[in-house]
């Protein structure tokens, strides 16, 4: 497919400089920037691929930026980027038919111009709202509550009396609702709190692939509203995640935790349990969380802390060889006065 | 579902206190305690919640903190609660059916009443012990025995030879059997060791979700009876997890590691491979433990070691910036003297 | 199985010495050595077992080791145990047949000798090559390419496009192809970026269980040739993972990052984005790389350094307490003249 920059220019609202009738193919990044595409200067630390870039146009915040080049002057480029590629690559439909294979109990309600992969399994009293597909080999339990435009990757499973609102995106092999992690130890027995209650995802979350999530024991585990889930992470029973997360690779959030609105993980971050951490914050890679926190602020660290203190430790404790020398040499003249 | 105070003390051994004909129709935790239900005070730290609850009775180990509430004395309040939960959910029986789609090699040995969910696969020469549930789309292998009463969620994958004992359960997407990490490198090339062996799950294990559980080169990966692994953990080739113990989620055991008995696990905890860990031990999250330990002990931090000596050394790390100071200062004097 | 000590030495090209014709029944590793076995001293750490050993021969790199005993000379005695590990247990074959439960697309194209199982789904577009078993309830999308003899274990899951080299073995729960983690947030709104890009994994590699290797958002991720990855593992978006590289369990790659040939992963090791990383580097575990570096060194800690100077810092931390000790003394020593 090629299209104009005026066309790209129009559904990204930007205005086009240049050779606004060049034929456009696609989209690339700067670093890595092909001909016949348009690509974007997202962040000015990649303006020296500007320079040298083969692209045939690029997305910029200022005209000055494009030194004759053609371009499209937009608020964001990067956004600019993404609207763009779903211009190229429309979500591919993966159909509003059933496969007969699936298995479908008929006790479950399905709504219009629903798609169910092969084998896809559905439990007896579970809804699934119109729109939404089920992808091959995904097993979904009973009395399960499924929205519309929902997407679920193959080998998804989600456990009895789970929520799911609308426009979730799941990835493959991750769990919804398995039993929290819970034992109460008697005469060295560990007996099993019986694990009663779902985990609740609200509407236009993502969560990657492989990841866990555990029902709580009494009432719900909750994923906020439009919060977005990499791979590979943990959440406990009893854990809320607020709303308009984001939350990298191997995360780990322990039981009865509550998350604010808006927090930003980079990846495997731990949280401890029972805390509460406040909205807005912001975590650095490998922070392990062992305190509720107010929120608002960055953190780093094992304890976490605010970041501006644990960057000074961190400082200091680059000086701590020329530290210890000096205390030598004091230790030296002292004794030797 | 309701039930008196009288009958719910009969059913955990405990003596109701106060209207004991009143009704109950559930259980809830104490921060968050709803109207008509028992709650548990199990944590003295709770015990401000206990002023403003609104259930309708409550299990505490003395009358004296009831102060005129209805409520049940127990030994252990949290145990109670796992119990009472028991009664208004009891263990939902997935059946002794056998779905049509399922795949039975007819080389295998199903005993009585089991129950095998949709297109779940039982390969040649595999036993299924009485009582036991496969979930559906669960696929286990060749030659596998697994005892009775098991439990196994969807989509759980048991490779060849693998043993199981009874009353395992196993959560969904946890691998039981996949090949150990084992290379030999020669000339750059490395040469994939043969994984021969197989793992051993013992009795009453529960394994959570997405676990990674490798089988031996030679001989036997082993889970001991009645431990509790979490979710996300990795337990590598020959390692050998003794009995009782609890490992929260996102562990990661690395080859021929030996753990003692009743060890306990909080989260995030790696182990190093060949070493042997005594029984007892308990690990704070995070632990990276690089050496052989006696067990019978508290230990924390990276490298591990014991959490009194961890924490003395990170309350001296906390004054590290004042010992820079005090340095500096010391400097000042002495050359200015 | 039985074979004489000098069948297993023509098969490893070692030179057998003592009782030739003695018969072996199987290898055992020498801390755990069984009767009629041949085991191997690899490390000569593990001497003392040698003492005390039940196996009816050893592999040695040297004829002192024997001290009389039955033997077979080799270079590289790790080596000559895989090797005789596949002579006793050759490589199951799961067979040729494609079950008739498996959903094959017909637009897919499978070549000759495919074995398929039961209820595994191949969709449109789909290429298997010559040799290749695809195991039950694995889902292959559409338009993947597969080479020829490659082994994928059951509940494997290949998103769409995907290209898959020779002789790859994939364990089972593992994703390869979910979308990268990729937002644009413009209003607090968190724009998902489409990934339209695939994942390339080249020819010999192995990939253990549970683990998740993302699409690119543009291009390719890349698993390099004869790489070898671990259990529970995490790949981000348009990482490039060089040749004949070895990452232990738990490895988190964020975005764009490139990993150099033959690089060495311990257990745990996590990578910021957008780093370029030199060939031959060899990481211990838990290491944290926040920065770029140019290979052919061991790393350790967070953030990862040069191994010499990481333990030199250790050494000092250990320290810490005798320096704060001694700065108290000089104070007192300082105050008091």
């Amino acid at each position: 497919m090629k299209l104009t920059l005026s066309e790209i220019a129009d559904h990204v609202d930007g205005r086009a400089i240049g050779n606004t009738s060049c034929l456009i193919s696609g989209v690339s990044e700067i670093q890595d920037s092909k001909k016949e595409t348009i690509t974007f200067l997202g962040n000015l630390a990649y303006k020296k691929y500007l320079l040298k870039t083969k692209a045939k146009a690029v997305f910029v915040t200022d005209i000055k930026l494009l030194e004759g080049r053609n371009g499209i002057i937009v608020k964001n480029p990067q956004l600019a980027m993404a609207k763009t590629l779903n211009l190229y690559f429309p979500s591919v439909n993966k159909g509003s038919t059933i496969h007969p294979s699936a298995v479908i109990n008929n006790k479950s309600k399905l709504s219009k111009n629903i798609g169910i992969g092969a084998n896809a399994i559905i439990m007896s009293g579970t809804k699934v709202g119109e729109g939404s597909f089920i992808g091959e080999n995904t097993v979904i339990g009973q009395n399960v509550v499924i929205g519309s435009n929902c997407y679920f990757n193959p080998n998804v499973t989600i456990y009895d009396n789970s929520i799911i609102g609308n426009n979730v995106i799941i990835h493959s092999g991750t769990v919804i609702g398995s039993d929290g992690f819970g034992y109460v130890t008697e005469n060295n027995i560990h007996y099993k709190i019986p694990q009663t209650g779902n985990v609740i995802i609200e509407d236009d979350v993502e969560i990657g692939s492989n990841c866990s999530i555990d029902k709580a024991t009494i009432g719900s585990t909750i994923i906020g509203k439009a919060s977005k889930l990499d791979n590979l992470g943990q959440i406990a029973h009893n854990v809320k995640i607020g709303k308009g997360c984001l939350m990298a690779a191997q995360f780990g959030i322990s039981g009865s935790t509550i998350i604010g609105d808006s927090c930003i993980f980079a990846g495997r971050v731990g949280v401890a349990g029972h805390l509460e951490i406040g909205p807005n914050s912001i975590f650095a890679a490998k922070s392990g969380v062992t305190k509720s926190l107010s929120g608002g602020k960055v953190y780093a660290g094992y304890p976490a802390r605010e970041i501006r203190e644990h960057n000074k430790r961190q400082a200091i404790f680059n000086k701590i060889g020329k530290l210890y020398n000096n205390l030598n040499k004091f230790e030296d003249f002292l004794l030797n006065k």
